[in-house]
């Protein structure tokens, strides 16, 4: 790790100041923002968000705002994925693609009315997408980023801070739904939603709550004492051992979302208008020859996965790990390849290439968590 | 300053074991890659800079590649600028604007053919912006991010190193034109460019030279030894001394090429087809009301500016400073701001808030450099 040089263009969020109270010990640019990646250690922080609860400032999920006549149409196009049947107070994980069916993004879209949509962006520019599609269309929508600041409240003990916090009727929302709920004369909009799979609420914190950002983490750190509440923050072994994706890590733009294991997601026949479906509608049926998969790697804690390692058979290179860390509970290191389908088979004994030499490495049939 | 978590998603480039061979001690994130932003200290690899030849990884200035039929005319749909008479093997800086006239993009475009257009990009995803203007009006063109990584040789003692490693002919090459000269079997093309006021060259090593990258990194080294050449990178003393902006530093979306002094780059009436060109029609004949100015902060050395800091002229918000940082040669801090036409005349006083406190500051005519 080398140190990040403060700059602007590297925006801080309205909970950075709680973040650096907090003792932050690393971050990484996510939309050109500050995102924690280490408070007390990566470990430390993983073992306490899979029993407790934390809370993540999450602000570089920026939103894309569609709004206008033309929303829900522009929506479809964006997304193989048949939005058709999709109520307001839904959210629903749509991958983005372009017209050769390569990832450009894979947000969480939140309906927040007929003619008003946010999607939550993973790290791309995908508000320049969606302007570029508009100009080009002349689609009658407004498309912006307007400041909106997820906070994240992840873990076991999430439903019983919500619940102090917010009340019953917060706790008692359905995964992927959202409604508003008052803090400090403010109406929040909270998910049940969020990037680990412990459980956990996402806050929506808007231009005109900016107010109430720090307050709300200041509530949240004093309501959450009794449950054993810190700061923390998207965790690398929670993310991999629970199969989570990281678009820019995991997937590019090089990666249909059958690769990427998504084929779930697209409805290339009846999800009409989207863009990408010609270039998709062959791989839908036959289905993809590389695919993600978990991958299991021997021997002592690998080093950082900052670059690709190629996965081989023999001499042949059949894939490769896009991210990979030490797993304390499963005492071996957890790892997330796309592999060839010739190799794909669970119990598949492969080699990795990390940056510091070879080890064995096995496929997996299923993610850890 | 914190530390970078490594990963993937921020990527390497093909110099980065030459960054690391030269002790780079601290990175900052450009366009999803590894920009370093210090190797001894900014002050000396400042002094160094002014005074002798410095290597650059800039692999972060990506190219957004155009290539077919249609690419002159989605050329000058990009930008206000008037391309009309560029001639191929010249490099133009084309501020891209949106539908609005805000800034997207302040990148250089290099014209390799007729049908063939090279953008080096500033810190935001420009691809997905073209990507999305040539899907929604089916243009008939090719755009991609090739693997185009430039190196950059910068100082006044560039002209000394370009000739002594590749011929009197590169050296000659005059401001913003480019072509090719042989390495290694490789023909790369070099531009005399860069971002710094310096003097010197850029050297866009291909996907195809790849690897001839490090052998190029060591051999600009070993021949550079005679002229005290270091590792170095865009450094935000010289930058800020010379006025040279940086996208999502010194300007954003929000601002207009105008607001940002590039008014002259924009032909408003003559850029036929240019996206933007009805929102900037007032703006080109009325003038802006803010703009960017350069600004002396009074007092000793400032905290580093990693969010804007208001000018108040009393009680009144007139603008804001972007980046600022002490110049050892000037004995000030040196900074750049925007400013409304209210107070923007050289030598109005002004009261900037720093993140440590009020300061006095000034509004000056000129850069420092």
């Amino acid at each position: 790790m080398a140190l990040i040089a403060p700059s602007r263009r590297i925006r801080r969020t309205p909970f950075s100041e709680g973040v650096e109270a907090a003792g932050v010990k690393g971050y990484t640019v996510y939309n050109h923002m500050l995102l924690p990646t280490v408070f007390a250690s990566v470990e430390e922080d993983y073992h306490h968000l899979k029993s407790a609860v934390q809370l993540w400032d999450v602000a570089c999920e920026r939103q894309v705002e569609i709004r206008g006549p033309d929303a829900s149409r522009l929506m479809q196009m964006l997304t193989p994925r048949n939005l058709s049947g999709m109520e307001a107070g839904r959210c629903f994980y749509v991958p983005i693609v372009d017209e050769t069916g390569g990832m450009l993004n894979d947000p969480v879209a939140l309906k927040l009315g007929e003619d008003r949509w946010w999607i939550s962006i993973a790290d791309s520019d995908l508000l320049l997408w969606v302007k570029g599609v508009v100009y080009g269309l002349r689609l009658d929508v407004l498309v912006d980023e307007p400041d909106v600041s997820p906070l994240a409240v992840q873990g076991p003990r999430s439903d019983a801070l919500i619940e102090k916090v917010f009340g019953t009727e917060a706790a008692a929302l359905r995964f992927f739904r959202f409604a508003r709920f008052p803090f400090m004369g403010h109406d929040l909009l909270i998910a049940r939603s969020g990037y680990s799979k412990q459980g956990g609420f996402e806050i929506y914190v808007e231009a005109g709550d900016r107010d109430v950002a720090m307050p709300l983490w200041n509530a949240l750190l004093e309501a959450g004492a009794e449950f054993d509440i810190r700061a923390g923050c998207p965790n690398l072994i929670e993310r991999i051992e629970g199969g989570l994706l990281s678009y820019g890590n995991d997937m590019t733009r090089e990666n249909t979302p059958h690769e990427c294991g998504l084929g779930r997601f697209c409805d290339t026949h009846s999800a009409i208008g989207c863009i990408g479906r010609d270039a998709l509608l062959r791989v839908a049926i036959e289905g993809p020859i590389r695919q993600i998969r978990p991958i299991e790697i021997a021997g002592d804690r690998v080093p950082g996965c900052d670059r690709l390692w190629p996965l081989m058979a023999g001499e042949t290179r059949v894939g490769r790990v896009s991210s990979a860390i030490w797993s304390p509970d499963h005492g071996t290191n957890v790892a997330i390849g796309m592999v060839r389908m010739t190799h794909w088979d669970p119990g598949t004994q492969l080699r990795v290439e990390t940056s510091e030499g070879p080890r064995d490495a096995m496929v997996r049939g299923k993610f850890w968590n």
